[in-house]
């Protein structure tokens, strides 16, 4: 199975070296190419419609909208290079009006497309540890199951596209709004002299236990926001898609909009460079407290 | 030992007959006399000043702050009955201004006083699953250690009583907020034609599996709100607590804030017997959606 | 007609003082004697209760609840001297619970009341400019329209006492409330480098124009938040007590929760002494701007 | 001075019969070609380019960015069209991305650009009572007062475009948001037996009478939400432009956020129909009251 990987940033990297590892034939590409390095085993290609030339499966891992649409239908892009009868599997997280373009566009130029975000982190991609939210047509997730398989730890099908990438939305909106819950209320234990990360103990210990809690609590126990994991400036994106569709959808999502205020606050203050746990700096501060706490030595 | 158990509501009598059953004296006493036939074994007491006689250990399991007061401080109360050097194990979920005016008190009497109240719900109670969240004296709680262990799986130790009612009410805000944000996110996906149960599945699945993720997230995407296992006017009633006790603290809450506006408003639409993960009937209607989903026979 | 004066502070000192030289009868008393000089013509008493004797109308004007259910209910009280037939009228911001408590106890007595919350500032009260807004029986609103008309340009009735405060308080939340939206315009104007007192100007000469606009739309431009006219305290204060009395009647206030936590954000940064506009200070940090601007000299 | 006015809606015909009114030479363009009609004494264009010809200022009111966009970028469009030395005022409400987007492509093409978006309803416009704020080139300003002039009651001249249009934005943030608070006020009074109409009267004769408080005050007051004078879905498109202009400004507007949820809501009950003031509808179910108060006969 020849596939290619377009986006070699800190997710597409690992991914891209699991499916050279996993034994597949792999062309890659990359905005700024030297990135290719990273990738042993792996063929350099000089544009996305070069390296999709001849494949089976062409996956994308790209930062937003914006990059999605000049891969896929810029000059030189994916949907004009890649075969009839292939499939486009778009892992970024996008928004579901794109994920709802690229569905059709794909359609109507004999190719297949799945949007297959992922729930992890780069440590997660590294391991195989990713799970998979895909949304396509059946023959198409069946093509990608062994790609799927190389790269993740379980995959979940949905019937279309844009409910993948919704899926995904809604779960990067979870992720935040239990920061921010988390946050509140950390910050009040620790006004009242009630060490942070004996509450999260008890928190983890008893009914809240999840991977979400156990890590993001300890980033907000620990106001531990660099370096980022996951950078506050693309939280926003992320929970700006989810309001986004949201908005089409006619569901409203308050957390959603006072998360956005808390992301804006935050990146007002100068901390896009905070992991996106940083908007618990902002929660410290209305409550008068520092926005990171002080060690002692 | 000799115990006293005041108040013999869906969590009391649960408590009080697993204490019976693990071999301690049980008096008991509750307003209405008729639910001490629910504790075979132990001793009926005409007021809460008769229970206490004689007792190393009263519990009081009520329902809020005013029951408490009344029972403490009340004619044929606690405080006066109670004997120098015992202690009384406070189990409801109170204000942290009334725990510290509960340990004060007490302290001046002679008597000692922990502040015990618990994560789980009366099958949990049952079950002897209940988590303790306990604060007092050292010596206090060693004392109460058999206690505890005839009734829950585990105990978590605070400095003080108020801490450990604050910790209490930031675990029930935490409950509240969770029902909120999957709320928002099982009916946004819900208006997508995505069913919630799969989203849920997804959920639990991946990085936010947790009992309360589970449990809510089970009530809110099936919108089985009735019977209550906790009242939604109890929930409110909580929230308000974390509020006031934010408030004193000077630590804004503003998910609580959003979360007592939700309950206002289920409670204006005539939804008191809801159980609390019925403010997801709110967020429902706010994206046109029926209040309940109808099932199909 | 005999009157008594119950509280002398930045409020009640202007009033007393214009009642006198309306030429009433007046007796006055403060928690505080040494105010009682700040009212000439008027015979200072030594309680409550002597300042009662005899008079046809006492009016009080209180910091809160707690220091209005002192004076009327403590000992050496209003309630049990004020002559039968005679009226309190109660001009403080209290609670609509305590306003019902108020009418039914004086009631009883065979008193009146009248709960008469004002609006306006101190130099409002100094130049008989202040708008009243009167709850009671109506032969307590007639008998009282010459002290009203000696105090203020105008009174509004109700048809009792609750609906009263609760007006004023819909009222104080309705400014804080002003402060607040014009608090996210106008800073987001000088994030654009459009000057605040710019904007402000097209508002108020537009649609926008009111006293409330004027007044705090200009604090909150020139971000004059020192000295306070209505300090920072009392408007959470009131803000709280809109929320208790939006709780009691099931109609969610989300606007006046929003602006709570902006409060405890005001004041968790040691801001207690900020005019009430100064919750607009939070709203600058939040968008990255100091609390206050600085002036070129 | 010959002109064009593209866009004959509620707002653009009556513009546009002002300005034949007072003796300019006016070319006319809609979309729909028939309303041509309602402005005698102009000349009906067939394209927007073709009524641009030989024009000094072209005038466009349009529904949103994406019809400007058209009308000016697109085929037969204005920038093409306009000649130089010439300058295009455009009157629609349109992001302050799109404003800065126009003042580039005119001064490219050597024509000018002015933002003049405006306040007022179409009664305003039919009776010369429009606002006009407006944005650009001192020349350009001044070369357009005489068109101001014949429209308007009053002119504000802003540094440039974008800041014209960010100035009108949070302008109708405004409205919307007094809406929103004077709904909570209002809704929380009818709950409490207070006459809304009543406490209205209090407010508007006090410190909070303006034009928006008067007209909305009594449109929430009286559930008069049909027929609509700006109708909620424009009303929504706005306040999320206003969340957008505050998010490139770094500038949180929370009280936008929860308008947006309002609108949202709203709509997915299907009162797209509704006047803007019918967010207050909402506001109204969460009291648990029916969404317009009945009418007795």
């Amino acid at each position: 199975m020849r596939l290619a990987v377009l986006g070699l940033g800190a997710m597409g990297a690992p991914i891209a070296r699991n499916l050279v590892h996993a034994g597949f034939d792999v062309a890659v590409w990359n905005r700024t190419a030297e990135r290719a390095r990273e990738v042993p085993g792996a063929r350099a290609a000089r544009s996305p419609a070069a390296a999709c030339e001849g494949v089976d499966v062409a996956l994308t891992m790209l930062a937003d909208d914006a990059a999605v649409e000049q891969v896929i239908f810029g000059r030189d892009g994916v949907l004009g290079a890649l075969p009839r009868g292939s499939c486009h599997v778009g892992m970024s997280t996008i928004s579901t009006a794109l994920s709802r373009r690229l569905a059709d566009a794909h359609a109507q130029a004999g190719q297949g497309f799945v949007a297959a975000p992922v729930f992890g982190r780069p440590e997660a991609a590294a391991a195989r540890l990713l799970w998979i939210v895909a949304g396509g047509a059946r023959a198409d997730l069946d093509r990608c199951e062994p790609v799927f398989a190389a790269i993740g730890q379980g995959t979940f099908r949905f019937a279309d596209a844009p409910r993948a990438s919704l899926a995904k939305l809604l779960g990067n909106f979870l992720i935040a709004a239990n920061v921010e819950i988390l946050g509140e209320a950390l910050v009040a234990a620790e006004k009242a002299g009630l060490e942070p990360a004996r509450l999260l103990e008890v928190l983890t210990r008893t009914l809240f236990g999840s991977p979400v809690v156990e890590r993001y609590g300890r980033l907000v126990a620990d106001t531990a926001f660099e370096p980022a994991g996951f950078r506050l400036s693309l939280g926003l994106k992320d929970v700006e898609l989810a309001l986004r569709a949201a908005d089409e959808l006619g569901a409203p999502l308050p957390v959603a909009a006072l998360l956005r205020e808390r992301f804006l606050a935050a990146l007002a203050a100068g901390r896009e460079h905070y992991d996106w746990a940083g908007i618990a700096s902002v929660i410290r501060e209305d409550a008068g407290l520092p926005p990171v706490r002080s060690r002692t030595p």
